[in-house]
């Protein structure tokens, strides 16, 4: 056997068997210890897939299938550690309790070492729903080196759980005194501005507390709203030993014999999982009122980075060969066509803007969408809306007693575009991407099935603020494709004569730093108020907050970025008193 | 004290503290045990309003003040056995550990008594996110009875948990020679066509083998897509002592002194709850092909009183006092309408049809539009789309080379009812009514943001064919409001000539029998072959099923009749392997 161990943080699709039982055994050919991320057999997350029979006798059938498969190879000179899915059955054949497992798949054939014991179930998570929880420590040993395996949420000792396995690792290790040459986490960890480094630091943490290295493999892949970064490393103590690419699939190895051990340290877990720990409001409370945490530079482009990983993966996992965006002359719209572009650079033909002016639409935003697809070299449809517009009113005048005016006559405008747009994508086929942020998300400020339309949601989670940061970075590292004249003018709707967000709104400085400590789960209206903001601008943010949550109860897939977003995690009822009384 | 026990089973809007407390000062104005269902005091389900410190700094602040407000009367002649929350917090005052619990409410103050032990977490439940799981058996003494006290789900052993709290309430009965006189179970158990009486049978099980009777208390409300049926009772054995109404806030009381004992009887339990009991497919497999079970009368008429009482609580507690539907001339939407006429009866003006036609459109289908609505005495407007769709069309050419057919002249038809009626909505303040059934949904048969449009789906849990057998019923029970015609006529979408539902689908008899057995978990393409279906037909509706996932994903709340639904508890990703490969 091989002395040497590889790192494969893999890109597969959920479901897809067939690929990762070929990937393996292509990988198997080369001599050594594989490891692969947690459920690299099935992908995830699945949610109800899961549970689907049809689903596990398929992939059982794989399984069984590879196992004769490993038994007729005589030759093997590789051993891998893959995450799969272990199944109970009723007798009828139905999913029973299911667990998320390590398997050792080798000339022997496929063999269960390890049950994951810490099922994440808070927010985006639901682990608990699916999988059934594993009681036992697992030290693994390959050639003369012995491992201790976790899967992903087992290295965060947290308060949302009853047990800490690396807590009951040591123990293993100390009074059996056995020895012990690395941690191996297979996992499957999403995506977040801030993970990547909590992951380290907390891996480094546990190295210390070991004296042996950690080795990290994350799963690539981007699903719906959750995006996957593999950022696969192994660390010993603060020295990083390697460290893999973020958003790329890509394998890496390194040699047994390199991997030291030094002496256990005594450190004080500083990284555990707590519900204040999880959801901190991003907020600088230093000034008053309280503002928003700037982006630097690294954030911005990791953002730029998961953004164009975002849309590419739904797109291709979904079946996408053109895209469309609706301009309006503003920052999001251009902000969404400059992501498209930077995602399809080859194929920029692939790519259409239109640009739907109405009766209220300035020509400043005719000319800038026009330079925006120019700069990004787009092509950009003009489809003026306002007779179709004077149209539907002079046949409403005609239906209808009540004024045709105020948001009838806004709304109108915005659906016209979200209906014209759709009719387009089903002449071509292309993907309607969606321009919300998430400030507008937050209070409403957008017509459901207007702007709000969309196959998903590259902004949703980057408040109005943040767009702009984006925007200027992206300015900044590519020689200006967004005009600046749509970074600097004043956000408007053009619904009406004159209209700005402004008028509406809260300026977006303080109206996110609102939203941030409102969607954090944790401030209400007093703790604002001692945060410096003014009591009608929070009561006025709580009120259309609340009022809105019809409209993100019918949005598309929002990627996710930060560690508290609207989308798959974000539950709340529609029915219910007024929450801005409460809040 | 009194002798009288009160089962209340209450009707509040989620978050509606001031409103319990007032509820609970009234009634305890009246001498004796007052009973109140699950989360009384909150509402349920609360899913992330229960982290929000706001909502917990509130719901607290009330508590107090009613404890401050018990402690101050003498005379009070009354004791509540109430459900409510029972929060632990971090050192900042974020929420923690939560439970699920029932309170005394007396002149002694507040006193905990009881933390429910079993958390469903399965398909529409998620509790195991919330709340924290109790481990003790609670018996509650009033006057010289004594009762063991259990909250919903405790009353169903179940492979779904470790324990079975009505197992360790009989083993502490037995070991320590109790004399118990009843069980009190507080519920907020959504209903479903089965439900009420799967309840009152485990009931009665478990009062035969404690041998004494079963007093259930169940919430009355709509929240969203799930129900509250109420249906509150005592049974004793085999015998009803006390029946509540469904879908009503009732109180009802008896005298403790009519509470008898009998002799406890091994009575192995049947009603166990497991994934393959929940989620049975509703065929009858005697026939081949398999049919879905035909809807009893009975059924009929329940579900009748359920979708009423649905579109009046999400009318009621989002503010709506007018209410619109797009009329096309078919079923779906006809009894939509006839619904929303049974709901508001003494309002009719309150309700607008609007009927659409397009050039597709058959005379027959404004015969019939119009019929409906005298029959209904319900305004009905006439909006052709005629010249809107042609002008469409033509700037279209004007602008784009690509053909303006096929489905992108057929969606634009949808998309422009879609656009009117919302706009309609915008003048009036209508909540507009969707009118999908469950097998369109379930294959995708309908356009996004078309057709599928609108604030609640009242049919989006019944077939197709369910929706023509309670159609029948309606027009049985109430002298034919719905023209025969609409019930004998065959389905179209009439977006282009000719246009049938049978043309692209299978017969709704065995669409509606495949599509139940897919979305039962259970039913893969093998299996549906045994169970006679043909292998084609099976592979058609498995590729529509797994294409139109990202449409459901965007749907409005679903009124959930079922057990097993779209909506909140059915929960699939959209970027996947083609699930067809393997259902």
């Amino acid at each position: 056997m091989s002395d040497r161990v590889f790192l494969h943080q893999t890109h597969l699709t959920i479901g897809d068997f067939a690929g990762a039982i070929l990937r393996l055994k292509k990988d198997l050919l080369t001599p050594g210890l594989h490891l692969y991320p947690e459920l690299f057999l099935t992908g995830y997350p699945l949610q109800d897939l899961v549970l689907k029979k049809p689903f596990a006798d398929s992939y059982e059938r794989h399984l069984s299938e590879l196992n004769s498969w490993l038994k007729s190879q005589k030759n093997l000179d590789a051993i891998a550690l893959v995450g799969g899915l272990r199944y109970s059955r009723t007798a009828h054949g139905v999913p029973d309790k299911i667990e998320n497992v390590i398997y050792e798949i080798s000339s022997q054939g496929i063999r269960w070492l390890y049950t994951k014991r810490l099922l994440p179930n808070y927010d985006i998570f639901d682990e608990q729903k699916y999988f059934k929880a594993g009681s036992e420590t697992c030290l693994y040993s390959y050639q003369d080196k012995t491992f201790g395996l976790l899967i992903c949420e087992d290295m965060w000792p947290s308060t949302f759980h009853q047990m800490d396995p690396c807590l009951d690792l040591k123990t293993k290790v100390t009074t059996e005194s056995l020895k012990l040459d690395g941690i191996i986490n297979l996992s499957a960890s999403p995506f977040d501005l801030q993970k990547s480094e909590k992951r380290l630091k907390r891996a480094s943490e546990i190295s210390q507390q070991f004296g042996v290295p950690f080795i990290y493999v994350n799963r690539v892949g981007g699903e719906d709203e959750i995006l996957f970064d593999g950022s696969s490393f192994i660390v010993h103590g603060e020295k990083s030993l390697l460290q893999l690419s973020s958003f790329k699939e890509e394998s890496e190895s390194f040699q047994l014999m390199n991997l030291e051990i030094s002496t256990p340290q005594y450190v004080d877990p500083k990284y555990e999982q707590t519900w204040e720990s999880l959801f901190q409001p991003r907020l600088d409370t230093q000034t008053s009122p309280a503002k928003l945490h700037h982006l630097s530079t690294i954030d911005c482009e990791k953002l730029l980075q998961a953004l164009i990983f975002g849309i590419k993966e739904y797109s291709r996992k979904n079946g996408f060969k053109k895209y469309l965006v609706a301009l309006s002359g503003g920052m999001d719209s251009a902000l969404v066509l400059t992501l498209l572009k930077l995602a399809f650079r080859e194929n920029p033909e692939q790519i259409e803007a239109i640009y739907m002016p109405s009766q209220f639409s300035s020509s400043l935003s005719t000319k800038l969408s026009e330079e925006l697809c120019q700069n990004l070299n787009i092509k950009l449809h003009y489809f003026p809306i306002k007779f179709l517009h004077a149209n539907i009113k002079n046949t409403f005048h005609q239906t209808f007693m009540e004024p045709f005016a105020g948001l009838t006559d806004e709304n109108v405008q915005s659906r016209l575009r979200g209906m014209l747009l759709y009719t387009r994508s089903n002449q071509t086929g292309a993907m309607v991407l969606n321009t919300s942020n998430k400030s507008e998300l937050a209070v409403g400020y957008s017509t459901q099935y207007g702007d709000s339309v969309g196959a998903l949601s590259p902004l949703g989670d980057l408040y109005k603020s943040e767009v702009y940061a984006l925007a200027a970075y992206i300015n900044h590292r590519f020689n200006q494709p967004i005009p600046a004249e749509i970074l600097s003018r004043g956000p408007s709707a053009e619904l009406r004569e004159n209209q700005l967000d402004q008028d509406s709104l809260p300026p977006y400085e303080r109206l996110d730093a609102i939203l941030e400590g409102i969607l954090s789960y944790r401030l209400g209206k007093k703790e604002l108020v001692e945060l410096g903001f003014d009591e009608n601008e929070i009561a006025k943010v709580l009120q259309l907050y609340t009022r809105s949550e019809y409209k993100r109860a019918q949005f598309c897939p929002i990627i996710k970025v930060q560690s508290k977003s609207f989308g798959f995690g974000y539950r709340i009822p529609l029915s219910k008193i007024s929450t801005f009384h409460f809040e």
